[in-house]
């Protein structure tokens, strides 16, 4: 029943890119920041559905599928889903596509009401307001047992860190510079104290850095 | 010929700390963003002079050796000598004793004017005010054609690094979250287009990174 946070982020550890534009609605630097996990085979078929085992397998990959594995709940903030693309949609199904990779209810938190969402593939959607610890506790509830992931983005993974709720914290540092975005270390010093760290380097040159408890 | 850069930084890239006080001149921070490197057998027998042998011998060690190979000179700020620590004593010779582990000619970049110190073991301290290129260029003047270091602090590593004179920049990014100090990091967007990289993770958790031209 861990509680656990991915993430990928850059070198000076923006986790968020703000270089979006009506023309590049996801802007460049998130595709840079996010490269070497969408090359994974993982990605590939698990968010892609390709069915050609393309991909690549080495550490980046192995984090790619660890990322799924044991989940049975899943916490989000409103930009994650995507609601802030189309926020006055109400038919808007987020940018997930109809198939979504969860495969587990997800909690969305935002202060806009909206019926739930049931999607293909085992996953929902419930749209709710709440503080972490109540629907981490909402979650836990419909996670069988299993591990509840915050998902993001940045800002909701931090306010759970910052709460002290989480039992696992996995980035993916991609050794690029963005300068620009929202940080996810700000106002955590200290973080550490609460676990033992793991390191490892992927071929592609990300940093893997795994806190836990 | 190449120039080099060799810092310790923290996860949220802090690399220089703020917490010093006159009962702690060094402040917390900064003995525990270094003590991986502290701990390495190199660095106790190289800056402290100590002849047992003790020490670790993994990955840390293998950069903080790397770290005294091959250098004919170093460049470094007024703060990294310590004129900041007795600004009107004309008699300090720093904080790096009289056996200082550089064992060339060092280049300390102030507006002071002060007589070259010769220390023992073959380092020197000549105080100059110049611009980077400029103090580079006599730096290899009298490196006899080995690399030339900017060894610190931050803000002397970072105009090198904007002003695209550094070939070689590897950081050793110790897994604890400072929250506090001067960020290496800031104002480099992009840094990445000029270099290849190398990621490599050691027993300690430390991250080490390098960018090579």
């Amino acid at each position: 029943m861990a509680v656990r946070v991915d993430l990928n982020i850059s070198l000076d550890g923006f986790a968020t890119t703000t270089d979006q534009t009506p023309e590049e609605p996801m802007g460049q630097d998130w595709g840079r920041l996010v490269a070497p996990y969408v090359a994974t085979r993982t990605f590939r078929a698990r968010v892609l559905h390709e069915t050609d085992g393309a991909g690549t397998t080495g550490v980046d990959d192995k984090y790619a599928a660890a990322y799924f594995e044991g989940i049975g709940a899943e916490i989000m903030g409103a930009g994650m889903f995507g609601l802030h693309n189309f926020p006055d949609d109400p038919d808007w199904r987020g940018w997930w596509g109809e198939e979504p990779p969860f495969g587990v209810p997800v909690f969305v938190l935002t202060h806009v009401s909206r019926p739930t969402l049931q999607m293909a593939g085992g996953t929902s959607f419930e749209f709710l307001s709440a503080e972490p610890a109540d629907v981490l506790a909402r979650a836990q509830a419909v996670a069988q047992g299993k591990d509840v992931r915050v998902g993001g983005g940045v800002t909701t993974a931090r306010q759970f860190l910052k709460a002290g709720l989480v039992d696992q914290l996995h980035v993916g540092i991609t050794p690029i510079l963005l300068g620009q975005g929202i940080r996810l270390w700000d106002d955590l010093r200290g973080l550490e104290a609460d676990y033992s760290v793991t390191s490892e380097a992927a071929e592609s040159g990300v940093l893997h850095l795994t806190y836990r408890r």
